[in-house]
């Protein structure tokens, strides 16, 4: 039996080529050969600038959740703010009390970066930063984007793991920023 | 300040149209009407089938990570198994136990469906099937796809906190997979 542990090697480029632009992603055509077979194989890959996710907290210990239509699931979400850091923002954190405030109002007094992931490494290029905002306190209104339609669901932190048990919360990665949480609440996270 | 709750609303679908296909994905425009301007929008979706991801246990709770090179992150990623369900499959779970099986070998003894999470609701519209597979054990030979090469990592359960927080388990799918499998320790989710 194969189960014996071994290194996986990484994959030479063999060339890319640019495909198509979707403005909030665009495709990429890459020819790789395998490490294994010396074989050549073609990979399809997005690309799209890095993503932020905001846990912001109230200091009642409610976690301000959103909710909005989303058009990949034709289904009203309900989810933690976040979006792209731009090129402006000074750091995944700077770009996560940005979100916070454009699509919440609110801003914290507190704010410590979690983690990097990646949303789905096998075809998309970018990262995922998680960003945990405390003290946070509704500080000015909100002004969409004409493609947004946000509303504001506080929710008592202590509620999630139900929320998340029972479907309401279904977004796989704001599941894994709550986990990100857990861990940095449990004290393995270290700044 | 416009933070009261209220309900989010559906976007009407206007019109789609198919773009382009990448053999593992495809892509799609719709323009749907916002509900609360009245004007119409384009979005772009990603299609594909819906994934299924498998966390595997063996009796002495080792966790069955494997290690493969990621097109998209430019990386070897350590990841759980995992993979697209079929048509062929007859349900998550049969899926979850023929990519066990395929990826590295290992056949369990109970299967337990945990969840059905969306990878990214925002612009994919297909869904992410967790399933916790008890009892693993080596059972046949591995055989790859010519464009896999794929290294198996018996880990201890004990130890996956660790990885996620030290960033050497980093694909955001696999993370809100072990939190899905948390909530099911901790008797949150029921069959």
């Amino acid at each position: 039996m194969s189960t014996e542990k071994k290194s996986a090697k990484e994959w030479p480029l063999v060339k890319g080529r640019a495909l198509n632009d979707y403005r909030v992603f665009r495709t990429r055509s890459e020819i790789a050969r395998s490490p294994r077979t010396g074989e050549e194989h073609e990979f399809f890959i997005i690309e799209g600038g890095d993503w932020v996710n905001v846990i912001p907290i109230t200091p009642q210990e409610e976690v301000i959740l959103i909710e909005q239509y989303r058009h990949g699931s034709k289904r009203i979400e309900l989810e933690i703010p976040g979006g792209i850091v731009d090129a402006q923002d000074a750091s995944p954190i700077a770009a996560a009390e940005r979100e916070l405030l454009e699509e919440t109002g609110y801003r914290g007094t507190r704010s410590t970066f979690l983690a990097t992931l990646r949303p789905n490494p096998a075809i998309q290029e970018n990262n995922l930063h998680i960003v945990l905002i405390e003290g946070a306190v509704p500080s000015a209104d909100v002004r969409f984007d004409p493609a947004e339609d946000i509303h504001i669901v506080p929710m008592p932190l202590r509620e999630i793991d139900h929320l998340i048990a029972h479907g309401k919360i279904a977004h796989s990665l704001v599941v894994a920023a709550f986990h990100m949480l857990d861990l940095h609440r449990k004290g393995l996270i270290r700044a």
